[in-house]
């Protein structure tokens, strides 16, 4: 599934590429903010991949197009199939108080999966880069937000694909790896983004509405709050 | 979708487990034949990612079921909306002759996609390691199936997962990898392999005839002659 939403540039080879990985959540909307500041011709990439709703994926409808990129594209892929998360099945509850360790939250090998996928588009396209929104500092201790994790990623990609075998590999960004939610907030505001449009709640309702309680909705609110911003998410 | 074969020995806490991608073709379905000979309860997974024929998927289904496969998964992932392959992209021509470089039937990224869901898939089952029928001889001159490429991914993934983190890495096995395709052969009919029941055509009909012309017609029939064994591929 492919929604173009302005004519996509492929003819026009002046302009760097970046493939952005767009959740319609706080990290990476600030991250597209990023890219298209830095001159990149964005191409957003989403996954609908069994997660619990679907207000995401509209929210990264949303931030595509407000951030004018050349084009989205919603990859569907089954991975409630393999489940073993609370955000995939059902079944697991996602947790409404802080808990040690690797949470429930965690999807099996998500990032992976999602920057693979990307890595193909972005050699499709001929792409300069690749843009994810991983953050080591206010995170929720998943194995792969680490900057280690990253490193071996891009080393695998620099011998992955048919791009980087002819010599133009391309660059893992993770422009928010060492920053605060809060520095985030401040940097996202600076280049323009509207966050009441973004969703990053593990349980919204269809609406897009938060819980306030599970661990993504208390990263983001202790975030505004550290940034001195008036929170403008839209709880239940 | 899951297509449980017999019922999931998830309870046998002493049997060593492995997931293994399965094609349908020659080379991973002796992968399996030789997963299953040492030991392991093998999980077998395929992937519905825009291919041009199905064949190939209902090959792997019976190769699942003929080794006793505890569980064979099909992974449904969109691939041709990337597109960029003679394989995904029915506008791009299966080439019939050989030709220089890496050719059009290379799908971007094929390989750490398939790797990265099979990553997730074996983290949730508990699993010991990942089975894959990559081939650095008689193989196409794709950049993912190269030896440098399977340390970069074996490295990655070792930081990927709550598993790797937690002190239990899955160890990559390519037991194929500096076979050559008589060798498979060889040793696949040791382990019981029935040839007739593979699909490795690029182009294959939907009755998993073979086109005999495209290039990996071409290196499976080298193959079997090499080996001095009758080629058993059904042809169109």
């Amino acid at each position: 599934m492919s929604n173009h939403i302005t004519s996509a540039k492929q003819a026009d080879t002046t302009t760097k590429k970046a493939v952005i990985l767009v959740s319609g959540g706080l990290d990476s909307t600030t991250v597209l903010a990023i890219a298209q500041s830095q001159g990149y011709s964005c191409y957003t990439i989403s996954f609908d991949y069994g997660q619990r709703h679907r207000a995401e994926l509209d929210a990264a409808a949303h931030t595509s197009q407000f951030f004018n990129a050349a084009a989205h594209k919603v990859v569907t892929l089954d991975l409630g199939a393999i489940g073993g998360s609370a955000l995939t099945d059902t079944r697991i509850d996602v947790p409404e108080t802080l808990e040690e360790g690797i949470p429930v939250t965690y999807v099996p090998a998500r990032n992976t999966v999602f920057l693979s996928i990307a890595l193909g588009w972005a050699e499709v396209l001929g792409a300069d880069a690749i843009f994810i929104g991983v953050n080591a500092v206010d995170y929720s201790g998943y194995p792969d937000c680490r900057p280690e994790y990253i490193d071996a990623f891009q080393a695998m990609a620099n011998l992955a694909t048919k791009a980087a075998v002819e010599g133009a590999p391309l660059a893992i960004h993770t422009p928010l790896l060492d920053l605060s939610k809060s520095d985030i907030i401040r940097l996202g505001r600076e280049l323009g983004v509207d966050y009441s449009q973004t969703v990053s709640c593990y349980q919204a309702n269809d609406q897009g509405l938060a819980c306030k309680k599970c661990d993504s909705c208390r990263l983001r609110r202790q975030g505004f709050e550290q940034a001195g911003v008036p929170d403008p998410t839209k709880y239940v």
